[in-house]
């Protein structure tokens, strides 16, 4: 039941010609998810999450990547994440002005527009795991949020992490990527007040059983302000990091 | 909103009290889920469910189960699960009629009264498996379901299967419990065209991890009329045999 | 041992040619999966499973398939599945009439005629999962039964679920396939008192382990209606979904 | 190189006993972990946490967690977890007017005096994993937040999740503890545009792995707004919620 | 229909006083598993399997245990494994000349009597495994067949495994028990051309996950004549090396 | 010492030219495993296993491959397994009469010669088992063992199975090859009184983990006469059933 | 074959009694293990091992531990591993001037003397890891090797570990014990250039996985100077560790 | 604080221009990362670990690792690892006297000239685990330590590897690398009283789970001198066996 049908319905209440009883009858069956409250459901969703909808360019092909992200970069900002080289061709044809990044392969134009109170640091221990960080900084720039990127300051060297405490002081959250033993989240947790959000990398070999290994090692830490995302989750842990920044 | 609030508004529409464009606003606002279809939507989902809420006994108190399951057993039929002998007393003082059977380790009262197709049949491989395949058969009695016991007919004496085929065939769906291997849901799924409803069951030791293998072994079933359900669950297995053989 | 040996060994013990000591080893000799009961065991599992065998191409090559299919499609419904559409061409060549689709990388000709007492509901959370849903749809197709498509309904915007719920309601059994969380399955059992059958899909990554996340979800379920199949299998699920559509 | 040293160093170059160079070499010298920023950071690390540490009582002896506790509680709020009633006595007595909570196995006295920008939600799919949110209502309460309890919204009846949707809104971030198959902070990171951090709980049995199953649900979330904590950490969860609230 | 019913079937017919049809639907309907060659499968099993049914006490009550025990033994030799000492009383006071052995945990009596090419050694690495070795021996002793027990020979100490070759030399089959590392199989194993049955055992803590991985070491080993059966599974082990030594 | 260097150590001794205290010191000092007893234990190892050194391509060039085969095939018969097709080139052509088989991908050539009780069965579920199988049957032709094939008989069609039990009995071990649920090594386990030799294959997908699913399930088989090798490994359980086919 | 037999040998060839070619035989057929050499294997081992053989007493009975741990008291320095309080009264009774200690839960009595090159530092995160590094602290008494204990030094409180930098310096090797992240190791491995063993302890719960979480995290250290052993292991690593510190 | 800024306060100081309580207040607000004694605690790791940073090439680009390597070279001896050969052009183009060996996958130039104790021995059960063999050959060799070959000396065929006593006797530290089922450190530990090095491969199959089955092995290996790294980490073992060797 859309808007139109309901005010049709109250105004032959009002005039007299259904009864207060039909018209309960007809409320009561409409299914509620047709209700104005719940059709705009979406739209509060997108607003509220302050983030369009995001696209994960893998497992679509580069056809579809390019529809979908055409579509949503005509409503506001626009973010693919996990868009490989060789599939990122039409969607960055198609959309003009759209930076395409192939170290964090993301997709990007514009950037969110809201009240923010303060930057995010984006740390990581290896060079390796920039690319995760890399989705994390072009994330919180759609977000319009400042990264502070704090990198290769991995814990088998603590003074290059001891020589950036600065930066993370000045920040309202941190992501932390970290693959191996995925020690860094701890380790940061233990020298910041904030919400520390780990992403475990699949960087490793062996038993780091595909990130699974600093997952578990993130998600025991020792310091109780860490909280954790999937394996190479860059996205995910900056979209949080960005909500929390935004306050 | 309740139908009562809903009438009481339709009625102002009515009279002109409350203008078609209050009304629409009105009932947009109003949470959604406190309208009738919303707030009568437990009472549908039992109807359909075709059972009343099922109590699970593991982790609550004796006086918990007895003080849930009373209020349940007024409203219909009663089933409680996994109630270990030394916490079903409470419950079973206080609800008159109730049966407790320690061995399945359930307390039911009462059955429901739907159509029925044709009867279930439970089968196991072993007699360490027979209180898995009780917890079914109480509650297909509660569901107004016969069931057809099939027990101690394990792969490795293939004939004791064979000659209780006839039981097999009269059923409409099968629930069958097997632990160390599960390798009879297979067997059962080769034999009968029906939908066969494994159960794993935690008997065993060692490689049989507490259940896994067996339920990795019925997952992988080369029978295609074969799912699953978690390890132990005679309840789950049965409830939607029950389902099927109401139609 | 077929019908006519047996019928033809009596009427010779019946006509004195024969013992009954030579009939009763004759009896006894015979294998006894040749006899009458045993000998058409094959047949009646086709016909009770209503659905003939069907073809895995799966670690066969592209001629095994072919010969294997034409066989088949001889004798009357065929279904091929996981046929990548490089290996599909000389089965396509083969069998006059058969359908290949791409998404779901089957091949399909003709279709059962049983009575069916109503659709089955195929739902998935995301657009990655629809191969694994389409599969479901072309063996409810070779198995005569509707399906009717709930696609992109994923748990984290329900209205898009709760806007479907009369298609829901209107399927005798639900095929349910998600990957990531698998929460989808759940919910759906929650909303409709029919059997569901879970699908995860291994639609997903680092944690997700291939599927195995969603699977775990789903024998999890706190919606005791839910059953499941292995990772990926939208055959199985409509396999099993279908044959309670006939009931 | 304690702060008197120091300061009888500086008192030395000031009064030309020391040159510059050789102070600059003391200086460079001294483990700089003896230094007051470093001496001092423990107390930093507490204030900037926001928390006082937090004493886990598992592993430790009755009179252990007593002596510790007084000790802490002379110096501020005060919050043990973790702590069985039958060890709960000594503390108990030696501290006055600390709460023992059997329910969520706390100890706490005392709260932060902190601004805080909002209330957190803090919600849970069944009874059973009440205790897990009632160590995350005690916490924030320590913290000086105000906790809204969202209980038993599990997501095989949505509408009693929907029902709750106001008091969601109002919270700046949302703790979700859910066992089985823990999709819950899913549903909940789709309907709020804030930090949800799920909370996995051991609840369950057979493929729930002791709350591997949920874990690994939650990682796996299709809402991009959901981090995760180790099982059963409701302090963990409540910790982080509690720093996003303070901003 | 055993082979006296055949009999009289066929009699009717000859006599004519069962019509050919008649027949042919009794011989149809009757449950093949009734016909002789499968009715007397399971003693055929027995008697080919050279052992009687052996009761796994586990999951049994004393009492289930003294009843299918005193049944057993009053056929032939009877074996029951697992059997803890405070559950064997009503077996042993049931069964007249029943050997209860603590260490293996076994009751025993009789031993089969069928003709033997060899000894089999029973191995293991350290004296934790003893237990399991011993379930070994009582096992190959009511087989009818010699046990050589080669104990405490475990690969970090080679020279005590080297001092035993004579006796490894004289056996016909080695069943090796190993906890920790699980290494033994496949030193014995390239000691002698003979067929070496591995059991892991439970023996170790932390990364031994509970025999898993000297399991896995076993099934991996670089000896080609080395096969594995389950944890702790002395039994098991024994009763094929048994069946080998029987040739 | 080699034995021409002992047996000159020897005559010395004899000769007067060496006294028996400098002799023994000589035998002392000389690692034991030059002395004949360990030098000859290599030959005998190969006498005593019945089969000389096996040949594992995998991981090794063509070249390298072609290089060892040869030398061995100078020998004795000649194994190599796991030759993918395109390395095997090199080694067929350097071994003349070397028979190359792309089904079980083995190079082999000659076969052993020494006494044997009788054939072994090899088994398989499906068509996808085949390529083990062979492996096992290869393997079982150069131990001079006759090998009998029963292949396609999974238990979903049990009567399949039942057919060729004649098969089986004449057998004295038989290997079987199962993928997918793992089921058939239990099911032929009850039927014949022999060792039985499980292979778990990798044919699957999802949670058949590779071949883990089936390994667990057959580790957990019912039947008691069940031993397990790795997943794939067919020459390893042809090699185990052959040994014992040599009694 | 020893000595004495040997000499007698050669003393017959030499005497032409025995003929070099029966000699020959003989020293081929002597079961090497006999040899001098091997046959003091066991006693070189102890020596060369640095530490007689150590006992575990989990899994022994207390009479058991007493009698064997007399016996190797009577011989040299005594060390008792996992020797629960309870079972510790025989063994402490029977040997005179035995420590029992209830925190590492060893009875140890005497020292070695060999020659040490400096102290190994014994590390852990947290108080619950203490028992542990207690193991290793009495291990390294038994063998005469300084212990520097650096206990609480967790990496979410790194001041606390760098203020014990120069007690790390001043070790010739470090065993850090750690659970939940199990970090310390990295950490303390980028500190320090020596041998760093990390014991990862069954300290955590839910994602811990008793220990397997900070075992994964030390296989995975970025810190390429790490070693691990199992959980809980604190013998092993200091047994390692003594062994460095000798040379 | 750098030490030009420490220099000028002490100089103000001196001059009175600063009192000491302000400079006092300086001094502890200075981030301590940036006094000296930590700014050059990089370039002291480096010299105390005794090695140069390692470059790991996985996961960097050809011109990446050419880059860095390059650097690295001009300040000292080099070492690249995990160097695929299509990657190493560029590297070995970019350093003159850089030997690139394509069975260890390394890079190297020069060697450190520090004090060693004695050589270390390195081991492998098959010629599949030589790749990481040479890898710890290598790495040994950067580090200016004399390493042993014992190759091919698997567990199945003990005489080899006892044969090859004499040069693990001679070692001060052994390194094991092995496959499948990882048996060897233990029973090398068991000969030699000195720290083995256990490096599991992903030599195998199946069950071996790419190396997890021998990591676990050699977790839970009987010899208490076995420590264990990451799977394929010949480097990593080889740098701990170097530091050994250095004393």
């Amino acid at each position: 039941m859309d808007e139109r049908t309901l005010r049709r319905l109250l105004a032959r209440v009002k005039a007299g010609e259904a009864t207060v009883v039909e018209a309960v009858a007809a409320l009561k069956a409409a299914p509620f998810e047709r209700l104005g409250d719940v059709a705009t459901l979406d739209t509060h969703r997108a607003l509220r999450h302050g983030m369009p909808e995001v696209v994960l360019a893998e497992g679509k092909t580069a056809s579809q990547v390019a529809t979908i992200a055409r579509r949503l970069a005509a409503r506001g900002p626009l973010l693919v994440t996990r868009l490989a080289p060789e599939k990122a061709g039409p969607a960055r044809r198609a959309i003009r002005g759209a930076r395409y990044d192939p170290v964090s392969r993301t997709l990007a134009k514009g950037r969110m527009d809201l009240p923010v109170r303060g930057p995010v640091a984006v740390c990581c221990a290896g060079t390796s795991d920039i690319p995760v960080c890399e989705e994390a900084v072009v994330t919180l720039g759609v977000m319009g949020v400042e990264a502070i990127r704090v990198y290769d300051v991995g814990v088998a060297g603590l003074h290059r992490l001891l020589a950036r405490r600065a930066d993370l002081e000045r920040a309202v959250a941190v992501v932390v990527a970290a693959g191996m033993e995925g020690a860094l989240p701890s380790v940061v947790g233990g020298l910041v007040g904030k919400p520390v959000i780990g992403v475990p990398t699949s960087i490793g070999y062996g038993a780091s059983l595909g990130g699974i290994a600093p997952l578990l090692a993130m998600l025991n830490s020792c310091a109780p302000n860490v909280t954790v995302v999937n394996v190479d989750n860059g996205f995910g842990a900056a979209f949080v990091a960005g909500l929390v920044a935004r306050g």
